[in-house]
């Protein structure tokens, strides 16, 4: 039987386009159904009611830190997929609409298409969501919503793609209870011989507290890592949940927990009395890397060039660090 | 004469009142004023044109992200003071209101006090900003926005703090050209003799962009840190704006770059070839830091306690890493 997806609603939203995706993508995977908020998500997982999609990482807004605390600490739930959504709004309208006066969308949505805006000359009014704009829209009425809900609504497009910024882009996983998920990859495992060594290529995300705190702990568990040659693409630090002033370490590696190098990384790491949690892993997803060039550099800032002769003096080093 | 403090509007925001309360707090602060964009902010501080504030870190969201870009390419800006806002939410009325039939705020205000609004049993209506509430606000109608617009806008308090969630805050860094935040942290450092070297204790957030990239770079940088006997107690990383696969790092340090070990570890960083930037130093905030106990911890996951005698072939371990 099909395994429902339960994602955060209303109808319509960008999570329910990644569910949809995530639909098509993963065998399985059946209906999608709307949910009031991200706790009823993990809440339907635990009750074992079916699969979630949550929203991880946005390439300009950076991690939606709630859904990664929710995750990890969440009992027996662990996300198998990654599914990237890009962030784009049509400009949708009543099939037999008239003159055209007045657009809706979430505060976000005006924000992200101003341009549009000013151009066609409508006033402005703010909705609860996109896909409010769009169910509640008037014949007068132009609605900002991702594409997916004109099909939803019953709505014409008047424009595509109608964002400031092209090129905004949302990450989503999809959640499991862990045995399901070890099933889900165990099927990849199986079908893929796509490497030499027969392993398709896996991504994880892992937590990490440490419980022996001091100076250097971090640098401790990154040279564990760094000596089992793991590839680590994203790295940040949070509270713990409830406790100011202890963290947690999230990190995404290019490598599967079993496979033997991280996993002896990981026993390590549990050797030394600290807690440690695997929060997804996922077929390896095409990414660029490029070397980083200095023309890449932001403003300002200081590295070494040919005309560098002495830091200790140089007015210009002074003036970026703040280091006199 | 006083500096004019440029803040994200409207009026009434909460970047509003972390303006105000910075213009309490630091000598020679002066006037607040709204801009309409972030980039307005930084802009006027490259003009020379007064400070800036804006948000930095939320505990429940995370960092503000854009901002923190923002932050990173900016030429000739760098933060010089830190303050934190407690997020709540006052309800709002018009002195002579009616029977209140209605509530307004932007999403997020409506979201963050549903317990509320359920108690009333009012409608909502979302509005683009919780000022634009309090400004457009009719006699039926109660406002939520924080308490800095009863003031500003000429309305009267129904009841304050109506959020669902206490405990949320937003810190701000308060931005400034990079000679103007020297001269100010240069008294704070004359004033104060706090400690007994002299010194008061600053934090300081330094960007990294390890131009020799490769396995291990990161654990590198950190050895460096470490060695200099540095706290560290925030980091993350973040892809290079338009230069995808390419990762800047953002570590919060108890320390001024100034001080002589933190000034040697960056030396080196330098030598090694990695490009650096201050991006703000201000002076340090009580923080509990306190050790972590096993009870602090997040559900699942896996850590050494009395009972562990092997990793390998233990279940609840396997299932927590999904290591096989």
């Amino acid at each position: 039987m099909a395994t429902t997806l339960h994602y955060l609603g209303p109808k319509g939203s960008f999570t329910h386009q990644a569910a949809l995706e995530a639909s098509r993508l993963i065998d399985d995977a059946g209906e999608c159904v709307a949910e009031p908020n991200v706790t009823a998500i993990f809440d339907a997982v635990g009750r074992r009611e079916g699969w979630g999609v949550i929203a991880w990482e946005n390439n300009v807004e950076g991690y939606v830190v709630p859904n990664l605390d929710a995750l990890i600490d969440a009992d027996d739930v662990v996300g198998f997929a990654r599914i990237g959504i890009d962030i784009s709004f049509d400009a949708l309208v009543k099939p037999n609409h008239t003159k055209l006066t007045t657009i809706c969308a979430h505060p976000h949505g005006l924000a992200q298409c101003t341009g549009f805006i000013a151009d066609r000359d409508l006033a402005v009014r703010p909705t609860a969501s996109n896909a409010a704009a769009c169910r509640d829209i008037t014949d007068d009425q132009v609605a900002l919503a991702p594409s997916v809900c004109a099909d939803i609504y019953g709505l014409d497009v008047l424009a595509r793609s109608v964002q400031d910024f092209s090129g905004g882009r949302t990450e989503f996983l999809v959640l499991a209870p862990r045995d399901d998920a070890r099933r889900q990859l165990g099927a990849i495992r199986a079908q893929g011989a796509v490497q030499a060594n027969g392993e398709r290529d896996f991504e994880s995300i892992v937590a990490f507290i440490l419980l022996n705190t001091g100076p250097g702990v971090l640098a401790n568990l990154l040279d564990v890592l760094r000596y089992a040659g793991l590839n680590m693409t994203s790295f940040i630090s949070r509270p713990i949940k409830g406790n100011d002033g202890t963290y947690s370490f999230i990190a995404t590696f290019d490598a599967a927990p079993w496979q033997p190098q991280f996993k002896a990384a990981l026993s390590q790491v549990l050797a030394h009395g600290d807690w440690v949690k695997t929060l997804a892993v996922y077929p390896r997803r095409e990414r660029p890397s490029p070397p980083v060039s200095a023309w890449m550099l932001p403003q300002g800032g200081v590295h070494l060039d040919d005309t560098t002769t002495s830091w200790n003096d140089d007015p210009e080093t002074d003036r970026e660090l703040l280091w006199k």
